[in-house]
């Protein structure tokens, strides 16, 4: 990237970022400003003045209250100090405005360069059945399933049995989980979608049903692609985050320890079919739902942004891809090539330390009095804090997040272990007791867990 | 390595390695050990037992005042200590007693593992004529050089052609580097020759000379081996050492950017001969001298330890070095493989960020107030010291190793100023704005400089 020299900015000078978000995702954009050349400019909150993120940036800028509505979710307010600022193109970083494509339409009517796909990709992707609607259409595999409008007994099983057992049954008027039941063996299903149909007309006023496959055994595989917005697309391995907890990932991983070389291939395509297939530009994540047992894999939702998580593949893949995104938007070409193979030759766990408790998962914000992060070989922090930095109750309790990779998963387990005993962080309670539980325990390194085991495993000795 | 199941100790349990050093590598070495499941015993000075080594090992032992004769370079105290405390092997680091003899003798006869050659290959190696002679032996460019006993004039001058031109007339007496002077032009020679040899005669009582080939523009470029013990020999690339002051190195980088490729295989095959033909064992780096006029390399020595600078090739080339001279010790395998290439696809740059006057190089010891180290993509940092730690007057100055690297030596430097930009170390004084001004240079950018750049440079606006 850097052979190439640096664009120049609309004000005849470097090119300006504003970063548009906070955290150590900020913290990383302006790294790979720096390492790029680029100039930036950070906006933040008036609680967030003494982030490491407003420390190394070019300029700052105070936006608002801690009311992310006022601050990081305004669009106006961002979009606004942009173009003040004699800023170039703004990096939305995750979370906050990063898939709101009227904030893409904002800054490209304002003549700025959103570093993110097209809106219309953002629209896409952010509507459910659009996106199964295109990945459908693209023959990538979605979760089967069918609506049931006053079928009959026989009708139901038959559309079941397509379906292919077990599956979930649903009430199409309920919603938040409720009105939902498992069925497993075809025998049981006429009984209980007479009972189920039955319910939800009772509760919902509506006897409409959905039927859906039940993944029982689940996995989280995510690919990674970069588009060039003209349906050339590279495609850099896939991340298996099954440690969640209520959905949220708590470790990730790459490659999957769990894929045959045939669903790699199978998984890794289907991603690069959907993106190219939308000509999609830019970086983005194509997610899948993988059966351990049918070893099948299901599109789930694609991200139109830089995810968390998205360090282990850089680690394993040699590449950088908050650079890549920001010299793509800077000068439309794509600076990172597909790898040799979708198997990388090294392995990258990540574990994402938070200020909670490790039973309840409850925040537990707090001041920072000692910070102590490991290092030496194989391991990578990306973190916002500083010793005397504060956790703010206002935004996630995220502290670091730590990388270990080594050839194979074994000495990347073995590092991270090695990283956590030695991370000394005074102040909040933490949530590194877990993750070394989670290091620990036998169904992790056998890769035998899935995504709901978090929940209904005991690692910190009290129930979550 | 982790693949197999890790060795047992002779206690029958944990197999168990006392730490024979101080400093970053003391905890280098613990982190290795921890990693690959072996238990770890370090011993330390009186004034060293709050050091980050204490702290993360499993035992720790005080075995003396401050004074190295009695505790980092008693080679009984250590071995006693090692017996007492269960342990199976010793690894000495760097410095003090790893590349003493009589410690690895000392070691084998208690029965214990010396993690390094054999004595002998010290031996060899620590002799400078011993040295010169076996690489001759094995056809290993030496820097030529021919010794001028009663030599006429006519015979002087055939003598330093031979060696070829310039070249250093050394008197032969001599020593400490007086009574050398360089002969750039082969017309000067004669006049040269009669009037250093009278000024010899008349200084040192003998007008005996020596002759040897002067190489201006030198580079320090060195090749990481490993060797089996049987002759087998895993050649690990090369490191460029030639930001330099007083001989020693303050940064290095993998690979040297001033090689060609007939000239890395040429270098890396003269070492692997020197490392085969002397049946080496464990980790071992053999040192040439590069000259950028005439593209000859020179051997200059042998280090028969792991070396300060052992990240950088870590880094580009995936491998563990410490973990693969425990693992070597403890089994007898060499659990590393040669890469496909000897030049990798990757570019690291280590800084040596010290305790010192940049200006002066002197020593500045004193309490760490406050640490940020930084961190994110593409950097390791090796380091012994916290918050609230302080250097100590009696040990060199280093604070940390900062690793930076990247696809291309660019990414490589622009990821290192990042780094060094972001570091904070409020307390002793420290080299890091040398070495911004080093990466900030042009002759350091264009692989212009060699081993004398850094002592003729002005980099932080005084004189050194």
């Amino acid at each position: 990237m850097s052979a190439a020299p640096a664009p120049v900015g609309r004000a005849g000078e470097r090119y300006r970022v504003l970063v548009a978000n906070r955290g150590e995702i900020a913290v990383r954009i302006v790294r790979a400003c720096q390492e790029l050349g680029f100039e930036t400019v950070v906006v933040h909150s008036n609680v967030d003045r003494d982030g490491l993120a407003v420390r190394l940036a070019d300029r700052a800028v105070c936006i608002g209250p801690a009311d992310v509505t006022r601050s990081y979710r305004s669009i106006e307010t961002i979009v606004t100090v942009a173009e003040a600022a004699g800023c170039d193109a703004i990096h939305p970083g995750y979370g906050f405005l990063a898939e709101n494509a009227a904030f893409a339409r904002a800054i490209a009517e304002a003549g700025l360069t959103f570093v993110g796909p097209s809106a219309e990709a953002i629209d896409t992707m952010g509507d459910k059945i659009a996106a199964r609607e295109a990945a459908e259409k693209l023959e990538v595999p979605v979760v089967p399933g069918a609506t049931l409008t006053d079928a009959t007994p026989e009708q139901a099983l038959a559309a079941a049995a397509a379906v292919g057992f077990p599956v979930l049954l649903k009430a199409a008027a309920g919603g938040g989980g409720k009105g939902i039941r498992p069925v497993l063996r075809r025998e049981d299903f006429v009984d209980q979608y007479l009972e189920a149909s039955a319910e939800a007309l009772a509760v919902f006023g509506s006897g409409e049903m959905y039927v859906e496959r039940y993944v029982q055994a689940a996995r989280h595989v995510e690919v990674q692609v970069f588009g060039d917005g003209a349906g050339g697309v590279v495609v850099l391995g896939e991340r298996d985050c099954s440690v969640q907890r209520r959905h949220q990932k708590l470790v990730e991983e790459s490659p999957s320890p769990v894929l045959s070389p045939e669903t790699r291939t199978a998984l890794t395509e289907a991603a690069r079919a959907l993106t190219s297939g939308i000509n999609y530009s830019g970086a983005g994540t194509v997610e899948f739902l993988y059966d351990m047992d049918s070893r099948e894999f299901f599109f789930i939702e694609m991200n139109t942004r830089i995810q968390v998580e998205h360090p282990v593949t850089e680690v394993v893949h040699g590449v950088d891809l908050v650079a890549a995104q920001l010299w793509f938007a800077a000068t439309g070409e794509v600076p990172i090539t597909e790898p040799a193979s979708q198997l990388p030759a090294a392995h990258a766990i990540e574990c994402r330390i938070n200020a909670e408790d490790p039973r309840t998962f409850m925040p537990r914000p707090g001041t920072i009095t000692e910070l102590d992060l490991p290092g030496g070989i194989g391991v990578r922090i990306d973190t916002h804090c500083t010793a005397g930095y504060t956790i703010s109750p206002y935004y996630d309790s995220m502290i670091a997040k730590v990388i270990a990779w080594g050839p194979t998963r074994d000495v990347a387990i073995a590092r991270m272990s090695r990283a956590l005993q030695e991370l000394r962080i005074d102040g909040p309670t933490t949530t590194a007791p877990l993750h070394l539980g989670v290091l620990a325990h036998p169904d992790f390194a056998g890769s035998r867990h899935t995504t709901t085991w978090l929940e209904t495993t005991d690692l910190v000795g009290e129930p979550r």
